[in-house]
């Protein structure tokens, strides 16, 4: 039997970071996928992009932005509100509409697909982790705020995963990001996206009941903490 | 000899949370406190705002709204983005502004006055969890990108504090609050202001040195983890 | 296909805790389990408990002992000792004998079932908490030594999962376990025994193979922090 | 005033580790020192220790033992269960002991002397971060268990502080361990034992009373999640 059969899964910004993999793995197990391309809006925007949207069993909340990386003094106001915009107020208004269906409806689930890169702290990039944080306390919240109601809400913080938006091929393959892999990473590569995705099934699946609000590393042993 | 002579010290929404407690303790001290009262803004009104403020060796970031507790399904858009403009934008706007002056200088040391929530989750609070979220997932990375420059950004997270914005007494004293605090925080009693207000004392001495990018819970034994 | 094929797994102490549950669903998934009831020794009769062992591609450290719960005043030194004897020690001996000959092979997996009860802390549980924490301490460390030679080391912390050993039926059925549950759990119910192996059987996977060094709290929400 | 006037205050194994600067600190401070050398015994040989000591107010639980680092299939059994016997089995020895009594006379605070390595998870320090570990999650409990009885329990994590059993200045001083330091700690030097004294000072004041159970890390950013 495929692992997801029946199960109608929405990806967000399906095109960007983790989406492909994901869309490409949960389709080949059968769930009944609605890849929506482009940013999640926020505010007045929001409830057209829902509107036409069904209710799901699962909610990938796949949300990325350019990590606006540098040392704090050169970071422009403008590039700190995007990460806000784009990652954080959307992952709000997601949940916020969503989960009170799957409570509804009696059982659902939500992934979000953020950063590992707060639980670590990582210097010249300390938008990116805010942002990446601000992620991460939300769904550890809203987590538990939904634990009684057979909704499962999780995160999964990775980082050296191979995606076009943050670890493309060309980067990963230079000299300096291998050595900085050996230095960095104790497994020393990044993982292919479709090992993501299988993490990702895996949360989405029946059999990931018992986690709730959790905060999953998934970087290698880089950041271990959540 | 008090302990922050000569030391000068801007605390921001001086009227504010941990504002005045701080203030207190810091005179008794000696130290030359510049207590700026009223919400930091962000963006185009910043740079007034710290126009006619001289270079400091400590800034308190204290900045507090109220929380917006409810359900998330009852959240307003212009709840969460509140406590987004009044808590996380200007920690950064601070930050970004202060920092790389104390870098020049040779030395400096900013606090964050943030929460515990986000370390534990805290269910009908999303919205504050995420904000203050986002303040200790930037104070971290900050924290260590400052780190080798004499600078040291670290944050207490605290909860269970008197103070008018989260804990004025007439809460603390009703029968339920007792009760709750009885179920929930280990040393059964909400902390003195001026409790936290040493603890701060002990971060802005020259004591303390060699903590750089910490989140510190200050609750009480509620949340232990950072 | 089944997920486990020609696997050859060991599980110890496979009669208590959660062994029974995972060498069924292992069996099923057409594993060649070899289940090794009893505790696992330590100093000069480990050897003799690992001789007739032949090499495994998964270890599963599945250890367990009373938690000897009660105030400190009242621990016997015999009691406290007895934890790190069947639990801490074992754990050690398991791993230095297996992890080498894995890493050989060129692959392998431990997976050490142990508690989430040090990543909170247990008031009355604090030789428990000690050993628990001890072994999840060791499997960090032991995780990234092996992370990259292709051996993944991790732990399942867990707590409220129905076992024989610390949660027996009876326990959980009675009516002041269930007003705890209610009141400390935010899932408001013991996990199946099954839904612990099916977090175990991925962890045992080829799916799993970026995580190393992590203790992945399994707790319904109990604990979501490690 | 001095800071810790009238305290009486136990440092054990005070000839190792930080009891010297502890107790020059807390000497200069005008507490009442009792510094008792030597390894702190376990079993039948403990009441003898503790016959002619009287109450405290303050235990500084300081325990080191030579890490036993190497690779885990390097470790003799010996060595593993003598960084148990030195470190963790009397720590609870002492906290059982001293912390009812504390209880009694209504008021103390025990701050065990520990180590950051388990937070991070050292390769090829897997022996030393299980024991520490198992001290960092014994000190959670029992500072969780003795919370509501106004005795505070706590830990410093500490890493890169120099002391002669870890730390001696000779290692400190090579330009290989400079290298070291520029590539893995934030602040890029080690801590004068003075520093980490003043931390110890501030835990064991009067102005501290609101930490229970808290794993301080004090590495200079290099573990800040505890």
């Amino acid at each position: 039997m495929t692992r997801l059969e029946h199960k109608k899964i929405l990806i967000t910004q399906s095109d960007d970071y983790m989406g492909p993999a994901i869309a490409d793995l949960f389709h080949a197990e059968a769930a009944r996928v609605t890849a929506r391309p482009g940013l999640v809006p926020f505010g007045p925007d929001f409830p057209n992009y829902v509107e036409d949207l069904q209710d799901f069993d699962v909610v990938i909340a796949n949300l990325a932005h350019d990590p606006c990386n540098g040392p704090i003094e050169t970071l422009a106001d403008d590039h700190w509100k995007k990460l806000f915009d784009t990652m954080v107020h959307p992952l709000m208004a997601l949940v916020r509409h969503f989960a009170p269906r799957m409570a509804d409806q009696g059982h659902g689930k939500i992934i979000a697909i953020t950063s590992a890169a707060p639980l670590k702290g990582l210097p010249g990039s300390a938008a990116y982790c805010a942002a990446r944080g601000a992620q991460n306390a939300f769904i550890k919240a809203v987590g538990l705020e939904f634990a009684a109601k057979n909704v499962q809400i999780n995160a999964i913080a990775q980082n050296y995963v191979s995606n076009p938006v943050y670890y493309p091929d060309e980067l990963v393959q230079s000299e300096r990001f291998q050595k900085h892999l050996a230095r960095n990473v104790p497994v020393r590569r990044v993982a292919r996206p479709e090992e993501q995705a299988e993490f990702a099934l895996f949360l989405a699946s029946d059999n990931s009941d018992f986690f709730v609000g959790q905060i999953f590393p998934f970087s290698g042993g880089w950041a271990i903490n959540a």
